[in-house]
């Protein structure tokens, strides 16, 4: 499984030919990375005395960053496993009729769910980015930095997994799915613009006010 | 070391309370996905008969994210090592006005090199936005999605980058060094504008043409 390589030899299979890991599951592996510094800011805001007042508003925030992280890590591997099917199906035997006929069905159900799984991440992606600016407004501000590099990676998670869909419907035939997912990237796209840039905006706004006391503690 | 963490581990104890890793080292990761996106690219272009003709242009966009990718990975591990010095520093004695001087004085060194670290990392995410274009250009077409969402992890590991420096900014205070690393964030960003944008945009227009042949072949 992906999540069990160590980093280093990820990326050079990443870099390498072999076509998995690839934009989709490096894009699940962004949104989750994401979520991770949401949760990074909640850990170190539950417990200090100077954010009890909110105390409530993490836990909960974190709760939901949480399992955010736990859905991006399933997305990575059923990203990869689409994938392999796709590739597998690609393979079939196209000599008659028939075989011709019945690889192209099979291809076109792989090709929906080679979709749909990024998809699912642009959705995750939106989730990470709905719950951003309440990080960024109410964490530990010592560590704001990582709430606004959070929304920086979960729009580009969401991004890339937008571009991953529009990639795989040019190979998609039915027009009805074609039209259904037209219809959501429109609808996803409205919903995420200027989420990442109110959240950055919230930290340097922050970050104005540790500089006129110019004292930190982490 | 960062890179020897297998990557469930590394998410776990990057959305725990532990301060490292954190932003600064994700922007670096994140930076090294982008490179190695291109370099697959690369390497699923070399060797393919219809390439022939942008062969050698591949080999040396090959070469640069492969550097850059090592840069990279090079950066994760410093972001961290600054963090930790600064963290060192932080728990100094600060009873005597000599203490409390000689601690102040660190820190600053210490914050210039933690704002050092994120500067390098956007400097060479500029470089992989440099080559996002020409990949996309002249890269297989059957994983042009790949430099696209390279592209994308390259623009967001420089915004994450950009952001730290400013962060760390806000806490120097000799006013020289402020003014450089103004000056050097300005002209960054003015040299990154659209270029993430322009290789989507090539990706997207390519894909249009593979919609019309409906065929894909990896």
């Amino acid at each position: 499984m992906l999540k069990d390589q160590k980093i280093k030899n990820f990326l050079d299979t990443l870099a390498s030919k072999s076509p998995t890991p690839g934009g989709g599951s490096v894009a699940a592996l962004t949104g989750s990375m994401g979520a991770a510094l949401l949760s990074m800011v909640g850990n170190l805001t539950i417990g200090k005395r100077k954010y009890i007042h909110v105390e409530d508003d993490i836990k909960r925030l974190l709760k939901r960053s949480e399992i955010l992280r736990a859905d991006f890590e399933e997305l990575m591997e059923r990203d990869i496993e689409a994938f392999n099917q796709f590739m597998a199906i690609m393979k079939l035997p196209k000599e008659t009729e028939e075989q011709k006929e019945d690889r192209r069905k099979k291809m076109q159900i792989a090709l929906i769910e080679a979709a749909n799984v990024p998809l699912e991440v642009a959705r995750k992606s939106l989730e990470v980015l709905n719950i951003c600016q309440e990080v960024a407004n109410k964490g530990n501000k010592n560590v704001i930095s990582d709430a606004g590099v959070g929304a920086i990676l979960a729009e580009a998670a969401f991004d890339s997994a937008i571009l991953n869909v529009k990639i795989n419907l040019a190979m998609i035939q039915e027009e009805k799915v074609k039209s259904n997912l037209n219809h959501e990237i429109e609808d996803l796209l409205g919903l995420a613009r200027g989420k990442k840039d109110n959240a950055v905006e919230i930290v340097l706004k922050k970050n104005i006010n540790i500089e006129k006391s110019k004292t930190i503690n982490v």
